[in-house]
């Protein structure tokens, strides 16, 4: 029940890779191990770790302030880019964007 | 040249509190230390060491993923509120948000 095909999950990439500005996904399972990615294997095996350790200290900060709240959507801007990561039960999905004028 | 008047602080903690959805506003200094909050004196002191570690983590992971890069902007949803955070070279702004049906 729990489980994701993985056609299900290149047909997501595909759809959120459509989008105007987004430069790269990567998506891992709970404990961070790469399922899949759009980035090159240097930058892959750079961000992941980083990504998913931030999210999860995310989620314990959350958690310590409200013990009965839980971390839906992390949104960090930089002077660079944007990444967006999603957190859920069983996968977390990092997405990266361009920076646009707007 | 660097310094902020209280005064400004105050105004722009009043701007901020009357858009729609604010509940609340720590400002710290680069150290953390709470300059003023909107919050009660339990939850500001539970809340912006927290904040301020987990924004200081952010930063760190976005310069080692870009040592030239830098974070301007942490947004943080989760499943009852949505907490902002603005970092600046000598403040940082929390605002914590309601959830909205929208």
């Amino acid at each position: 029940m729990f489980s994701v095909k993985m056609s299900d999950v290149e047909e997501t990439i595909k759809r959120i890779q459509s989008q105007r500005g987004v430069s790269g996904i990567i998506v891992m399972d709970s404990i961070g191990r790469v399922i899949r990615s759009t980035l090159d294997d240097e930058q892959t095996s750079q961000n992941a770790p980083l990504l998913h350790q931030l999210c999860d200290k995310s989620k314990s900060v959350i958690r310590e302030i409200d013990t009965s709240n839980d971390l839906t959507f992390l949104r960090l801007r930089t002077k660079k880019n944007e990444i967006m990561i999603a957190p859920d039960k069983d996968y977390l999905l990092a997405v990266f964007y361009q920076k646009t004028s707007s």
